[in-house]
């Protein structure tokens, strides 16, 4: 999830005063014109420490008229707050409508806090979080806008930024605490940002290592929320009670000509004959060994493999598939559904499939057809491939609640190393059935699909369920890749 | 909640056989009628043991034409599905479009007897009842028509029902732990209903004692449900994504001339002045004893009082306050909003007078205008009204969840009182500020109210919060017993 806020996105000092008046001038209009139409607006500024949450706050700050503002810092609870319920506090500080409330720290602190410091377990802590949505539900069913940030930096960049803080004599505890642990705070944090990140108060992850970038980024973000409420009441305005489904955020989704998570790949591994031919045995001997471990332990396995048309995902699975035994593993083609399978919801098909205890089953193509191909195609409509993310979350959770191993690889090529695949299959006769004319339309349509897979991995690669990304132009390269992970993850799990 | 379930309500022989064959008839004409429009229909059977849930999935398919029904009794778990992610069985037996799947043991059921049996603990069972929501809002979202349906007998009543099985020499370990543990079971159940009482997937909860009423209150619900989504898909065909507001289930409510909770309540008690002078004095000695011993223990609580007009609620108040030290209790009287209200979500004036610690907040009407004379008088939309009882229940459960002790009174009086009453005010010189035309104008609108009142007994009485009905007639009987009922509860939580 947070892999999509490190790739080192900045915007330079020129770009920024080029953009910033405009977006300065877009805001205050937007402000006043929900002022005017008496919505309230909640904006919620959380993140990692050290992302510098109090500069966006003093720029938001900047940008919006003060008078139709109140910013609220949410610190530890005060002797009056401890002796009421939880969301006391945040009540106390609800904007009224027509007016903006900026949260600096919010109802997700304590929980997260208190969860990520083991002072209580995953239950507890999702019944926090779901309390949390219907919070916010209730707020947006009464006509509230609500926008949530986490602003996010790597380990490495958190702690650069806090070692003069925690240097100084003057660190709290508190702070040295939540340096140390980075890793377990960014798991914590992931699980708090899936649960609640729904269609009627979505989460928006900002890389936060550039301040120009991070500030422009909030603004045009909160400035799209804030004219789509608007828009959307003008389409409205006239029905009697169409709140739900008005109030429904597009969830804003990376433009093609921006940075993906894709960029980042290394395409450049290659890998020589003998060098492949080495390490695919002993890695095929090595799987086949572990899999029948895994069928003593009773441990389940799900692989799921996605890529570029001419990615070579075939070619990866039958090295996988090539040192098991075939009673423990099943290969799922995943390609148009049948009669009965379009007659249930999306997800029957896959959980059709699910293994049992010691098997393993590999989907090549998955439920993920729905945010790539079904979003670029247009087969579903926006609220649904929109709605998918956290439907395909919970459904892989419940996976990894049970034990299940999963995987989840996306195998990337370049567009120039596809063409000349495109072009070999069409010259070779035993590999022309390979190519057909959908996968040129597919291949014209490629910054769709590079926006969808970036918009996937933002929103569906988790700690329980990461996204794998492998760089793919030399196949070897990448086939052996991909037995590592396996082989790696399954001795991990069943140590 | 289960208490409006508790009526004793019947159905004739004769009228049950007048009416059936109409109902026979209109069901399989909105079964064939969702067939064609392609909605699969899921409808959950639960309740208590003994109340022949067997009996309504007989009768549910005598009435449905076979072919497009198919009916499970989901048991318990097999080995293979043991071997599965929890819900993976329930995917097995999900109905595809255009057919109806009678669910006889469902998603609720391991939940509900885990944490009953104390194999779970309370945030356990309320993380599994938010992925039962999740799972429902998924199938709703892609277009099934949820309907649950609770089955309901008293204690006694399920005694009598399982006295044979449980005297057999076959009966099952596990059914003499249900049987055992009614009360635990009633109030393990109650919070399922409360948290998955869902727009898109209400519950009904419906009295099983009599065979008859039960089939066709079963029956009744069912075809309102269905023909109430033929109707919105009449309403709503045409627009491109309106899913989720048409998706919404209108709450069916208790009709004007049925019985209600109401009808339950004693209005014969009378006492003699000698006897309540004695009793309110002791009591009220005893209260403020009580109160104090409350503010050394840091035990908030809150009560609600609501009434016919005419009632005695101020009365009640003046009796119970008048006890106490000023300095640990407020009484907060709910008139129309203050502009500063109005602008916020209509919790957030109750919210700002939640009690501290030790202290009490008397609220003299309060939340429940929403679901009774903003509801009745229309002030409300359907929509919002019917999503109040959902927010307070949210609202009440973080109260009692934070230690708050929660009381709440509805005072009860006959319509012929209310009109002595009434004429007693306009004829007394002293007592005619008390009487306006809004109070004649409510009166008119005394069946709407009843019904209102008895919803809300219905779906925001809790084990935690339940709702006290009064009977009112004479003052001092109910004066006497709402003291009685304040001391008690504050006796035994402050133990």
């Amino acid at each position: 999830m947070f892999e999509t806020a490190e790739l080192g996105r900045k915007i330079g000092r020129k770009a920024f005063a080029a953009e910033e008046p405009q977006l300065h001038t877009a805001l205050l209009k937007a402000q006043f014109a929900l002022q005017d139409a008496g919505i309230a607006v909640i904006v919620i500024v959380s993140g990692v420490e050290g992302a510098g949450k109090g500069g966006v706050v003093s720029r938001l700050n900047k940008w919006l008229d003060a008078r139709g503002v109140e910013t609220h810092a949410l610190w530890d609870e005060s002797e009056e707050e401890r002796e009421r319920p939880f969301f006391w506090r945040f009540w106390r500080v609800m904007p009224a409508r027509g007016s903006i409330a900026v949260l600096f720290g919010s109802w997700y602190t304590k929980p997260i806090v208190d969860h990520a410091l083991e002072h209580t377990d995953l239950d507890a802590y999702e019944r926090a979080l779901h309390r949390n949505v219907q919070l916010e539900q209730l707020l947006v069913d009464d006509g509230a806008l609500i926008i949530k940030f986490w602003f996010h930096l790597n380990r490495k960049q958190q702690q650069t930024r806090l070692k003069a803080d925690l240097d100084a004599e003057t660190a709290s505890p508190q702070l040295k605490a939540y340096s140390r642990s980075y890793k377990r705070f960014a798991s914590v944090s992931e699980r708090a940002i899936r649960i609640t990140d729904r269609g009627h108060a979505p989460w928006h992850i900002i890389e936060a290592t550039d301040e120009n970038y991070r500030d422009i980024t909030t603004g045009r973000l909160l400035l799209e929320a804030m004219e789509s409420r608007l828009a959307q009441m003008t389409a409205t305005s006239g029905t009697a009670d169409g709140s739900t489904a008005a109030q429904t955020q597009t969830v804003p989704t990376v433009s093609p000509t921006e940075q993906t998570v894709l960029d980042k790949v290394d395409l450049g591994s290659r890998l020589s004959g003998k060098e492949y031919d080495k390490r695919l045995a002993s890695r095929q001997s090595e799987l086949r060994q572990l899999a029948w471990k895994a069928k003593q332990q009773g441990c389940n396995t799900v692989m799921v493999f996605e890529g570029w048309d001419a990615a070579g995902k075939g070619g990866v699975i039958r090295r996988v598939t090539a040192g098991m035994d075939a009673r423990l593993f099943r290969v799922i083609s995943v390609a148009a559904p049948t009669d009965e399978e379009r007659a249930h919801h999306y997800l029957w098909r896959f959980w059709r499939h699910i293994p049992r205890a010691g098997h393993m089953t590999i989907y090549d193509r998955s439920w993920y057809g729905r945010v790539l191909v079904e979003r670029v195609e247009r087969f579903a409509s926006t609220h649904e491939w929109q709605r998918a993310y956290q439907e395909i979350n919970d459904f892989e959770e419940q996976l990894v609640d049970h034990g299940v191993i999963m995987l989840k690889f996306w195998l990337h090529i370049s567009p120039e190393e596809q063409l000349a695949r495109f072009k070999e299959r069409e010259q070779v006769e035993r590999k022309q059935h390979k190519i057909t004319d959908e996968d040129w339309r597919n291949r014209e349509r490629w910054d769709g699909y590079r926006a969808a897979v970036h918009d996937m991995v933002a929103r569906c690669s988790t700690t329980h369920a990461p996204w794998l990304l492998i760089g793919a132009n030399d196949k070897k390269s990448a086939r052996i890749e991909v037995l590592d992970t396996i082989c790696e993850r399954l001795a991990k799990a069943l140590d």
